[in-house]
């Protein structure tokens, strides 16, 4: 048995595993696979973009000069699709027949949109019928000026991203790796899919549950397995994973019941907590083995899919140096949740806007750490502070935006 | 050249897509590649959870009828880890040590929990000091009996529902298929990667823009490709794409240049709309090429993410039959944005919440069309009504949650 356990504040847990320092080292990848890694370093711009002076309207390219006393005849002395480039010199009264995007060629001052002008009787002319207050010419560099600062550490890869490093022509992108996650499930009343189900025993749906959670919220799925409740096979695949393993997350065992062999496994190694003063999930321990955290996470379903949220998802993206680990907000509680408790009781939610925009939770299903029916139909949680009385429909609690 | 436009409305244009009555059809998946997909039919319990009656503590099984005059000793006569079933019958004061999740002897009708007893001096005993008001036991079926519904048609795979279907064994789930999607940019100053820079072109950042959101929001991308300003090959191109494809994305090309061909293309076939009252993105196009939906997004950046945010998100996941296509909410924009309009404005934004829970909404970057300096950092579009002044500081504004 482990000795008495001492409760702290879920906080005060965060702030314990983002102490850790880890490295992950930088790699770098091509652009287009870069979806979801986090970039390691500033990135500048290596050339302007626009990198020309570029038309903002389908019309024509006129000299500075020449833009006076409309409605008038202008001779047209070439056509500009984008991409190509008027080798030619402007005259007085001359246009230039261009493309929205296309290059407005260095003697031009000024870009009249097609529906101010009409065709003329004579061929190869233009009638310009008024002008704009603007030149309607985006400036080399108007967006970004070679070196300007485009992403900066710790920017998350997105589709927006990607797309404004490939409009520079950049083909490889330096992030953080991905932290490797291991996952492992221990009990021995666990039925693996295609077993059929025996009296007294459950599907194993932790292990799965994890496995996507790690995938979706960008962790490396290194090992996903199952063990009895045996200490000695616990303790050896844990050894062998923490060699590899940025994260060990396993579920199940951590309780205080004679076969809860997690508990004195984490024990083991450098505690850093085995109790939090929360439910579900109060017997969440963490531990360093090595620079390797072992989280144990409850074998209760709400319990470890709380955990993994709470705990294990700020985790990666503390180690990937997002720039923002968790999402937290306050929210307009919809229906009473009155009982009372000693220690943060974490509800599973769903949110919502009212006609002010206020962001209003409403808890789904069942609270109770065994229930698994609403893991899915969860998008925040919901704190109810330990010690007083419970909320209200109305009042305003703290949540975690998922 | 193509006959004068009629602009609708934002509203119009996306109900239109709607319309669409296109069945992708059903496949079976296995359940742990389903993530993102969705269920195309109700999913029922197959078997009840719990299938025993639970224990909820670590502790001690005993009899309804000895549940009275605590202290008292009780004789140890089995010990239950989970998984394991007890054979045996419970005779008066007589007790098996039970642990959390474990199924509770048919004799016993009550679980104390550990904290409530102490060793008994006696071997094979163990004193029970008080009682609980609860049985701590859940029963058969309290999460879910055998033939509720679990899922729902339209419900979207996540962690939790891959969890809750392999709680029951479940193995293979019916969703519908992804929509198939190509994409196609169009322009001749496109250079591809690893081009080196000419004067007058431009990297071409649409493409990849575009591969990666249909990544993000659940299509399948069949086909990504590059065309010059020649409706012929456009034409041709189309024309295989659609034989396959759900979706033809393209990019450039739908505005009143010479060289705009996907306008006349979009006019080709069966028309939905080719101006819409909105900035950027005026000209963004949509036509039915048979059942495959041919939407034509303009060719600058900002117009283009808008784009697919407005109308193709939504359109993949009405395909999908998900029971909410996009999610619109009323915010407070933070900063003054006056600039009068006869179309509406669809600024990029990024929103937080303030301590009220309201929901805050700040435009960032430019609002040009041409500007892909601030895709990344979009988190929300905000609709700036045409016909009005603007919208100041503190006004309420809809928007469009990404």
């Amino acid at each position: 048995m482990i000795k008495a356990r001492q409760a702290i504040k879920i906080e005060e847990a965060f702030n314990k595993l983002l102490e850790s320092k880890k490295d992950l080292g930088e790699i770098h990848i091509h652009v287009d696979n870069s979806l979801n890694y986090v970039v390691s370093r500033n990135i500048y711009a290596p050339l302007s973009i626009p990198s020309f002076r570029r038309s903002m309207y389908d019309g024509y390219a006129i000299r500075k000069e020449d833009d006076e006393g409309f409605p008038k005849s202008f001779k047209v002395v070439g056509e500009l699709p984008c991409g190509e480039v008027f080798s030619g010199n402007l005259e007085r009264n001359q246009a230039v027949r261009i493309m929205t995007g296309a290059k407005v060629p260095d003697d031009a001052g000024k870009v009249i949109m097609l529906e101010y002008t009409e065709p003329s009787k004579e061929q190869d002319e233009v009638v310009i019928l008024r002008t704009h207050a603007t030149d309607n010419i985006n400036p080399i560099g108007s967006d970004f000026f070679t070196g300007d600062k485009i992403l900066e550490k710790g920017d998350e890869m997105n589709a927006g991203t990607i797309s404004l490093l490939r409009a520079f022509g950049i083909e490889t992108v330096p992030v953080f790796r991905k932290p490797k996650v291991a996952v492992l499930s221990t009990g021995t009343e666990l039925l693996s899919l295609g077993e059929p189900i025996q009296d007294g025993k459950i599907y194993d749906s932790n292990r799965p549950l994890l496995e996507q959670l790690v995938r979706e919220h960008n962790g490396e799925l290194i090992y996903s397995g199952q063990l009895p409740d045996q200490k000695d096979s616990i303790e050896k695949t844990l050894s062998s994973l923490a060699q590899e393993a940025d994260i060990i997350v396993t579920t199940g065992g951590v309780s205080v019941g004679d076969f809860d062999f997690m508990a004195e496994v984490v024990e083991g190694h450098q505690l850093l907590f085995n109790k939090i003063q929360m439910r579900p999930g109060s017997p969440t321990s963490a531990a360093w083995a090595g620079d390797t955290l072992l989280m144990a996470l409850s074998g209760n379903p709400g319990a470890c899919f709380i955990g993994f949220h709470l705990f294990i998802k700020p985790y990666i993206r503390h180690l990937m140096q997002c720039q923002q680990v968790e999402r937290r907000a306050t929210a307009v509680l919809q229906t009473d949740y009155l009982k009372e408790n000693a220690f943060d009781r974490i509800l599973r939610a769903q949110h919502s806007f009212n006609e002010n925009g206020q962001l209003c939770v409403t808890p789904v299903g069942s609270d109770q750490s065994s229930s698994l029916g609403n893991l899915h139909q969860t998008t925040c949680f919901v704190k109810i502070p330990g010690g007083e009385e419970g909320k209200r429909q109305g009042d305003y609690v703290d949540v975690w935006m998922l």
